[in-house]
């Protein structure tokens, strides 16, 4: 099989650095196409990028050639890990232009003809390409975009809830630091501390939820009627964002019903069958101190949400942890897990993949 | 003026080495026996502790010998900051015998006729000691008590909300390490991680809270009246517990009526007047990422509590976050406070103090 | 093929956990008798062990029994991660009853016929067993050691300098917590501070490297005649020993001949085929500013030594960093080669292995 | 008594910010001028700088307006936390127009006629300022420098020891982040992590070291005659700077000798007498864990080096740990305290100061 060539917009960033790590031995698709800011074009990867993630980068890219950010793109998939301001108009102008762009950026997320994907949760709001296909006159090309990193564990962890009548939410995060890039947050600022605000966060977590656990009507998303709080911290963790969530049932399932439907959640085939997909995208700790953000961010490689600690909340009904690995699953292995939906979908032109029973028709 | 003669409890743990650092220049107080577990007793405190504050032992602790728990104690007023267990008894015994114990231990607290005193927020508790003189048949003995750490920062910024009636309360704690003593929580634990979870302090969270928000009824405490939630949760820093509070109010004050309420906030007299209390105990700090623990702990010396971030909750009216040092406000501080407290209200026998405008009088 | 049983002593600890992660799928091998403590022997390892590394522990560990220490091994092959008291006798009474143990433990490292093995390093030393076994009598039993975790990346990258005559070394360490076992060094220790001074590793830094680096006799190790200055701190870092080593050597090399010597390093045969051997042991970073212990403790799966920074030293002649995980390649990794080493070599009865070009034979 | 105005130069920096804090109840100066860049000038001080020091900047500082670097400056004495680039030309200048200007910036530390001083020290080298009135045609202006913040604790440490010869020198350092400024360096990068090598430092401390510790020869510093090696690196701490250091000393004075040329020391006066000074400025600690950054820092209000460890080195002859303030006693204070002693000296026209036995002459 020929695998699909992908671009990756802001490919020198800490995020960019988590698409090309985890696209090294992706079965469908290949790292064509590095693309940087205008300092960066022109240079080699290993000029133009200080690596920080752990290890080095994979082999052969250190000497391929950055490109710039203004120029046309070959490859058919683009992944953007680019900066808000700087997606916002590059990201429509490449849909436009005929590409497929699975977007990390906030920029263009909260758009009425923009699915805001993840798979497990939502992955009929994929068909929201065809509204947007039409709606804009783009022929092959499409944007969708994954949420906020620190919204993943709060979307995974009610996804099975949803059916119990999700009324309110409660919602205090401890966020690792790679959620703000590289160098992003001070040293100065994280030894011996932390910081209770993580700027424009808690706003995306009251809205991105909301639209992530919506319903696809056909030709737009009707986001769910919850009322939400949020409350966004960093703490000295390098990886894993976690979130304490209370949450206001309109049904009263017993606990053990609630951590029966989590152990069990799985989505809708094909979803279970992608390749970046874990076999199950949640897991329930039993450890009453679990879970944790070091400990179990890499499970299912970064792309399981790990929960713990339900019990009854006096105020609102019930509480727990939830943890997802913010710049796998909460970034660049959702914009890759979105675009393999896609690619199963039929919304690559020329690249439509089968999985699962479907592949042995 | 003669000084009155203290025994620290616990005084080689991590509270009482607090306890001997806060007495160091005591206008009132001086230290004059260290009373250790039996495998200290009898040996110098400088071989028995292990130094864990920074720099080192005031002079002339390192060389005084450590006194057994179970013998008697010659020290009018006795601090207390022994383990749990270890306290239950010993405390009342001491009482019993005439001292005035003011303790840090959590054993005792709830019970009916032991005040849980913060001078700041409930100073007519400390009648209280009158109906449990009566009940046990105690002379001049008595037992106060002081909340758990992480109470403290919640009580202190609720204490100027009271008047609007508190209905709801969810609070998530970040707790530093030192609420664990030494050496407490592994370093194995604690790097580049959180833990969701602290023994034992949710309970305390939800019941010590109401019982020091009460209001003293004659011949007991009657406590407030509210739903409370706690989260707790354990993250990488040495001292300062910070709690994102949310709030539910009878009434609909302004933000900047709350506000206002902090900043001007003080306890009748002859609280504000005391040795250890700040002139005033809460600040508001306007910066959007304050209060931090690092950078805000030591406030007022340890005795002041931060508070941030007062903005709308969508779910329960209002929130904020408040920050009080756990080993100063929250622990030896505030039992040195309460003690003043008794000085000046007359029930340590032969140790009548007086302070602010009584002093000119 | 049949894998060969192995017990793991001191299973409930970090580098007992270690042992059973490394284990997992090991090729050779498998996990067959867990032993702990009297205080763990009885219950299942499940409620014995509080599993400390990241994740869980592999499936159908938890279910284990613990077994007793004084009682009877069945396992051919044992590994020790036993505390150094507990170590002394129990080790050398396992050997005497058949077993061959590879231990981490420093109890018996020192003792004339127990080989300090590291096979990409001194794979030769491993034939002292049958002076060993000749010596004491044993006839299946043997006892093979391996070094204390701060010498693996002081004689691994050493071991290919060797050659230009080693005359004295200067070595401070900066190393992980995870060296001092769980709980090991407390939190209030650690955060926003660094202890210049491990308990015993200057001396076991300073002995032995030296009989590491020796060469075998025939019948006994002759240390290396090196003289040796070690200085160990503590860091606030989980994992990964990173040492700063000058070395005055009796050739001057240039500096491009020792990266090469260190680039191109292989041990002879067969150690570079064992199923626990990287390709290359050794790596040497171009960056400024690596080898870094976050960054490159996982090379090679944990098992590469991470070189960098080699320049002139105006005191001894040449200077360099060094470092290797501390618990995979410094502890039960190394423990785990070695036993393959001797699996090969044919000292465990019934049990000789092929590997590399004589597999093919 | 009139305090002398101080203009501070980078005084929105985190150094800058040292100095404000320092200076707050200066008996001598007050800050009378806050100079930043072109980007802070024309600011208050509180909307052009970030606090990043504990607490809040002293009353009265957030509402001054920012100057501008290149505008001319009333005060007589100024303060540079200037960046390196910025500093070069411009101290020059300043101290051509007639400020006495005391630099915390490497740009013109190594000049032959701009003294590196550090009164407990090098008191005699202020002396050099006449040279460089004379050679460049200054009346009234000077420049004196301090050094790196790492050179501190080696030069403060082996100033008493200087007396026995000192041949050569083998330094490891144990860097805080506070050295690299705000925001320096990322939380990514020293999160479970440490980076073995700091920029720039291991030349300033092979250097600058030798200075410092040269003998004023009267018309120039003659350095001293050892042999240095350097390697710093960078751990996660918020300040103070370790140096493990080895030592060949000519002659071979008693352990217990040196410890008591450490206890004993003192400068000879006016220095110990200077407001700024401690009243001994080395401590020698016994607790064989010590000195550690966090616990030793603020010893003698972060002026104090502290000293420990002190043990036979193999290769060198001895070794032991210093440790100092790296922003207090290795940046702005020690400006400060050179401030003092040119005051003391009759540096600074028209602000002559007389301390110690002179104050009651």
């Amino acid at each position: 099989m020929r695998k699909l060539n992908v671009a990756i917009l802001g490919a020198t960033g800490a995020v960019g650095q988590r698409f090309i790590q985890l696209l090294e031995d992706h079965p469908w698709f290949q790292v064509a196409e590095l693309i940087g800011s205008s300092r960066s074009a022109g240079k080699t990867y290993g000029d133009a990028a200080r690596w920080v993630l752990d290890g080095n980068p994979p082999a052969g890219i250190t000497d391929r050639v950055v490109g710039a950010l203004d120029e046309p793109l070959e490859s058919p998939l683009v992944f953007s890990a680019l900066p808000k301001e700087a997606a916002r108009l590059r990201e429509l102008e490449l849909a436009e232009a005929g590409h497929v762009v699975c977007t990390n950026a906030s920029a263009n997320r909260m758009l009425d003809d923009v699915p805001l994907l993840l798979p497990e949760v939502n992955a009929e709001h994929v068909d929201l390409i065809a509204v947007q296909r039409a709606r804009r006159g783009w022929s092959g090309g499409a944007l969708v975009a994954n949420s906020n990193c620190t919204v993943m564990p709060v979307v995974m962890s009610l996804k099975p809830l949803r059916k119990y009548g999700i009324r309110r939410l409660h919602l205090v995060s401890e966020q690792a630091v790679s959620g703000a890039g590289y160098p992003g947050v001070s040293s100065m600022d994280m030894i011996d501390n932390i910081i209770p605000y993580v700027p424009g966060d808690e706003d995306k977590m009251e809205s991105e939820s909301l639209k992530m656990l919506g319903s696809f009507a056909g030709d737009s998303i009707v986001s769910l009627a919850s009322t939400v709080s949020a409350t966004c911290t960093r703490v000295p963790v390098l990886d894993g964002h976690l979130v304490n969530i209370s949450v206001d049932l309109a049904e009263q399932p017993s606990l053990s019903a609630i951590i029966d439907d989590w152990q069990t959640y799985q989505a809708a085939s094909p979803v279970p069958d992608l390749p970046s997909a874990p076999d199950y995208p949640l897991q329930y700790l039993q450890q009453i101190d679990r879970p944790q953000p070091r400990r179990d961010r890499q499970a299912g490689a970064g792309m399981m949400t790990s929960i713990g600690r339900l019990r009854e909340c006096p105020v609102l009904g019930y509480k727990f942890a939830a943890l997802s690995h913010n710049t796998v699953r909460g970034a660049a292995g959702c914009s890759i897990l979105n675009a393999e939906l896609m690619a199963v979908k039929g919304y690559i032109d020329g690249f439509q993949m089968t999985v699962g029973e479907a592949a042995f028709a």
